[in-house]
């Protein structure tokens, strides 16, 4: 029986790693699993294989005809994976020439998604998360900016849904209620 | 020769059908004949013809595949219909997995509609009027969800042009001020 | 060796031709040059090369079927063009039927552009702009009508960033500085 596929998203700095790993963490309790994909870390592995890129950093500078092949046959493969799917991508990537649909249409036509997730909080949150994340180097960004992100996300994902009759789910992390919003995707997932 | 075929959506509570009725009424007596489809309605019947259901109920209970197939077919059937066609459906679904596509990629590719039209109202407007509607049980929403849901409304609407070239006409309904919102539509459908 | 085909829409006000003169002169001083299309003047020479049309008006006329012929023809022959394009067209226009898309699905798959620059500025101006405008007849707008085309053009160009894997690049001509949104512009076409 194939499993359901959930492909989860957020904007950097919105909490999207913790509210999964705990989400995950309930759902094995209730039985319920799910294989986790990176669909970066998944592509690169692909890429790897076929002798295209020795390493990560090759990935950027890929002609952009190879790299729609190498979305395509990523997202076939993952399409061939049994049971329950959550699939860690962005709705749309931030790029010095503008926004970049993380969901081209021949990535979705091949995954086929049951779900879709938007993981978002508060504009507000996010900028100041990211303000003080020691830890990882992020862009700054402002309020509006974010705000600008998280609303071509909502649209995006409007698209995506059109394209594959997938529904689409806001999830809220608010203030970082990591139990609340992990709830929610528990409900979402199970 | 082939009439229009007009989409009509908005959210639960927004007034569409005390519009529609009004338009089209104003409309016959113009002279201008529009047949009148409910997609649900439609493809229950599609359903119940092929044996495939028995009641209403079992239309939620449907396998994805299935399910498919079935709005394929009704959107066939009504490519078929001739004179003006005013289809009423949803732009999206609120269920609990999220927003769905009222008009999937499949079905918009067999209607080709000429005009989508969004019914809209104040959101605060919508809410007063869901807290006090006593004839038909809905789902009690805040303020901020059925903003959102709008929203979700307009963007998918935009993915819905970009597919098939329609337009999408927004129809505001303020303090469901009747006499105007039928007579815009009026001159959309005309 | 294929050049970049970039798409630059904006309301009507926005500025957006001032701002491309001038991001083409500074490119042209940096040795980058663009062959300037626009779309509707060029799907116009198709037609008249075709005797589809005598003149420009024929054009608001035509078949829905023939304009769509015409726009993947003009489509086809933009994507035959050699080096790098810049195409002028609208993300949507508004009609008095609604919003319609400016890039279709069928026009989006011949183009497949690399980047779609949305040229805003802050409704105010627009309105601003419109209401002392002189030298030309433009329709008068208040600020929400404004506002809601803006966002409409955001939302679909979401979805042409799905369909084609092109970057959305919003650039924001704020009180007409057209220094600093020309500077901006130059970034992304370069």
């Amino acid at each position: 029986m194939m499993g359901k596929k959930v492909i989860i998203t957020g904007v950097p700095g919105v909490g999207k790693t913790t509210v999964v790993n705990k989400a995950l963490k309930t759902l094995k309790e209730m039985g319920v699993e799910y294989t986790s994909i990176n669909f970066g870390s998944f592509m690169f592995d692909v890429a790897r294989s076929d002798d295209i890129v020795q390493d990560r950093d090759q990935m950027r500078t890929l002609d952009r005809g190879v790299q729609k092949r190498l979305q395509q046959r990523a997202g076939q493969a993952i399409a061939q994976v049994t049971g329950n799917v959550l699939i860690d991508t962005h709705a749309s990537v931030k790029t010095p020439k503008g926004y970049l649909a993380g969901l081209p249409e021949w990535v979705l036509r091949e995954i086929m998604p049951d779900i879709i997730v938007l993981v978002e909080t508060d504009n507000d949150q996010i900028l100041m998360r990211r303000l003080t994340d020691e830890t990882r180097s992020r862009d700054k960004e402002g309020y509006n900016s974010i705000a600008e992100h998280q609303q071509f996300n909502r649209s995006i994902a409007a698209a995506y849904a059109m394209m594959t009759g997938c529904t689409i789910r806001i999830v809220t992390n608010p203030d970082f209620l990591l139990e609340r919003s992990s709830a929610e995707l528990v409900e979402v997932l199970r």
